[in-house]
C-alpha cells in the first residue's frame, strides 16, 4: 500500500450520503495515513436564491438532507462529480440506483486506476434482457475498478443522532477491508467485514421484497406468528436465492447487520412493509399508493420482486421460492392479497 | 414401531397446553395410527363451584386458561396425573418449569417404559449448585425416556385462533421425529423437525435474556439501529453460548422459528422486553416490577440471566458476552442501566 496519504471522496449527498460524510470527515481527520479534506459530490440546486454547494461549504449543513447536524468542516461540497472525484483514492457511492449508470460514463477514465470503491447504494438494478445487475457490479465494470459494499440495519437519520448501530462492510479483497473500516468505523458506528461481498449486498435489496409480505400479514391483521414466519421464510428464501443465482456465499452472513439486522428493522419500520399494509387496508394499487405515499418515487420491494420473479421464471424455480413469487403476483394484481398465506402454507421448508 | 395405536396425554392445560389440546385431539382423531382418546392432566381446580375438569369434560372448553375455543371431545380432562399419564406412548409437557421436577417423581415407574416425551416448557431449571438444567434432560434422567422439545415463535392464543404459524421441533432420535410431527402438524401450525435438540431448547430460553436488552433500548429511546444491533448481538452471544457449553449445535438451527423468528416476535412483544422498558422507565427495580406488572411472578429473562452469568463466571468468560453480563449486572442492579451501550460498544464481534 502507498504510505501516501489516501483520498476519500464522497459521491452524493443525500440523507445517508451527508450522515457518512459526517463520519468519513471526521475519521479522515483524526487519522494519519488520510488525507485530512473529504469531497462530497452535490447535485448542485438552489435553496433560498443560494447553491446548495456553498451552503454546504459556508455553514456545514446539508440543509436540504440532513438539517440539523453539522458536517466536518473538512468536508468539501463540490458541484462537479469529476472535480470531486479526480484525485481520491477511495470512491463512496451513495447515490439513488437510477444514476449509478450515467455517473460511471462520466467518471470513466477521470479517476485514479488505482482507485477503490465502496457502494452504499441499496437494491439492485435491472440487467439488459431482465433480472438483476448488482449495483457493485456495474461499477466494477464500468469504472474497472473493485468495488466493496456496505449494508446493514442504519437509519440514515439515527446514525447523524450517533446511535449505537452496526453495519456490514463486504470487501472480496482482505487486503483493502482494513483501509474501509478504518475510515467507516466509529464508537458508535460499529462494522464488521466479510468477504462475501455479492451475498451483503444481495440481503440488501431482497429485504425489501420480505418487507412487503410483512406490510401484507400486518394489513390483513394476522398477528405477531404469522409475522415471524413471514420474515423467517423471507430469510430462507433470501439464503436460497443466494446459494441458487450466486453459489458460494456463506450461510454466516446472513447473521451480519446485513442479513438478519437489517431485514428486522424493514419488517417492523421501512416504507415496504407501510405502503404493503395500505395495499391491503386501501384496496389500491401498488402504483396509486406510490404516487398518493411516495411522490410518485418507486417502491423498491414489488420491483425487486418482479426481476426476481424473471430471473426464477427462467429456471422454472417459483415453486421454490413461493413467498417471492407470491408477493410478486400479489403486487402485481394476478393474485388477492387474501390469498398469501394461501401459498405459504406448504413451503418447501415444511418438507 | 409398534402396530398398535398410539395413545398421546398432555401434561398440563394452561393457555399453551390448552391450545396444543386443540390440535393434538384434532389430529389424534383424524390419524389412523393414533388412538383417538387423548388424555390432557389438569391441576383440579374450582370456577364458580364447580370442578375445572367437569367443565372442560361437559363443555369442552378450558373456560379459566383458553376461553372461547372448544377443544375437541376426544380430549378428556383428567385430575390424577398417573391416571392421564399411566397408558400413554407419548407424554406432552406442558407445565410452568418449576413444577417438573415434582411431577417427574409422582410419575416414575408409573408409565409406560417404552413412552417418549415431548416438551413445551420454556425456560431454564437451575441446576444443583448453580448454572443451569434443560428441562428435556430433567425429564429424562427422572422419568428414564427420550425426551424431544418442541419450541418457536407461538403465542398461544393465536395458535388457538388458527392464524398460520411455524415451530420447531429438536429429536435426537431421527425415528421419532415424524411421529412427533403427525400429532403436532397442522395446515397453520407448520413443523420442522430438526436432530439439534438442545439448541432449539437452549433458545427458547437466552432469547428472554436478549430481550431485557431490547426492552432497554426501547426504554432508552436509542431507535430501529441501536434495538437491532442489541437483538443481532443477542442472537450472536447465543450462537456462541450453545458453542461453548452444548457443543455440537449446527449455525442452522437458530435460522428455525425457534432460533430467529422466536427471538424477534419476543423482542418486539413479550413481557420481558415490556418489563425492562418499565425497568428505565420508572426507575423501579425489577422485584418490584414483578410485584406490580406480573402478580409477583418471576420474570423468566433476569432470572436466566443470572444462572448464565454463573456459569460464565466460573469458566472466566464474562467479556466474551458482555451483552448476557451487561443485562445481568443491570438487572441486579450492579451497573447502571445508562452504561448498557457502552458495555457493548467494543464488542468481541466488532474485532
Amino acid at each position: 500500500m502507498s504510505q501516501k496519504l489516501k483520498k476519500v471522496c464522497i459521491v452524493g449527498s443525500g440523507n445517508w450520503g451527508s450522515a457518512i460524510a459526517k463520519i468519513v470527515g471526521s475519521n479522515a481527520k483524526k487519522l494519519p495515513h488520510f488525507d485530512d479534506k473529504v469531497t462530497m459530490y452535490v447535485y448542485e440546486e438552489m435553496i433560498n436564491g443560494k447553491k446548495l454547494t456553498e451552503i454546504i461549504n459556508e455553514t456545514h449543513e446539508n440543509v436540504k438532507y440532513l438539517p440539523g447536524h453539522k458536517l466536518p468542516p473538512n468536508v468539501v461540497a463540490v458541484p462537479d462529480v469529476v472535480e470531486a472525484a479526480k484525485e481520491a483514492d477511495i470512491l463512496i457511492f451513495v447515490v439513488p440506483h437510477q444514476f449509478i449508470r450515467t455517473l460511471c460514463s462520466t467518471l470513466l477514465g477521470k479517476i485514479k486506476p488505482t482507485a477503490i470503491a465502496l457502494s452504499l447504494i441499496k437494491g439492485f438494478d435491472r440487467a439488459e434482457g431482465g433480472g438483476i445487475d448488482l449495483i457493485s457490479h456495474i461499477i466494477t465494470r464500468h469504472l474497472r475498478i473493485p468495488c466493496s459494499v456496505l449494508m446493514g440495519a442504519n437509519l440514515a437519520g439515527e446514525v447523524a443522532d450517533e446511535n449505537f448501530c452496526e453495519t456490514t462492510i463486504g470487501c472480496r479483497d482482505t487486503k483493502q477491508g482494513p483501509l474501509l473500516r478504518d475510515i467507516i468505523q466509529t464508537d458508535y458506528f460499529r462494522v464488521v467485514v466479510v468477504d462475501d461481498e455479492d451475498t451483503v449486498e444481495i440481503c440488501g435489496a431482497l429485504k425489501n421484497i420480505v418487507a412487503c409480505g410483512a406490510g401484507f400479514v400486518d394489513g390483513l391483521g394476522l398477528g405477531d406468528n404469522t409475522k415471524a414466519a413471514v420474515i423467517r421464510l423471507g430469510l430462507m428464501e433470501m439464503i436460497k436465492f443466494v446459494d441458487v443465482f450466486y453459489p458460494g456465499g456463506k450461510l454466516s452472513t446472513f447473521f451480519e447487520s446485513c442479513g438478519v439486522a437489517d431485514l428486522i428493522t424493514t419488517c417492523y419500520g421501512g416504507r415496504n412493509r407501510k405502503v404493503s399494509e395500505a395495499f391491503v387496508k386501501t384496496g389500491k394499487s401498488i402504483k396509486v399508493l406510490e404516487d398518493e405515499m411516495l411522490n410518485g418515487q418507486k417502491l423498491q420491494g414489488p420491483f425487486t420482486a418482479e426481476e426476481v420473479n424473471y430471473m426464477l421464471k427462467n429456471k422454472g424455480m417459483e415453486e421454490k421460492f413461493p413467498l417471492f413469487t407470491a408477493i410478486h403476483k400479489i403486487c402485481t394484481g394476478q393474485k388477492p392479497v387474501a390469498e398469501f398465506i394461501d401459498c405459504i402454507r406448504h413451503h418447501p421448508e415444511h418438507m
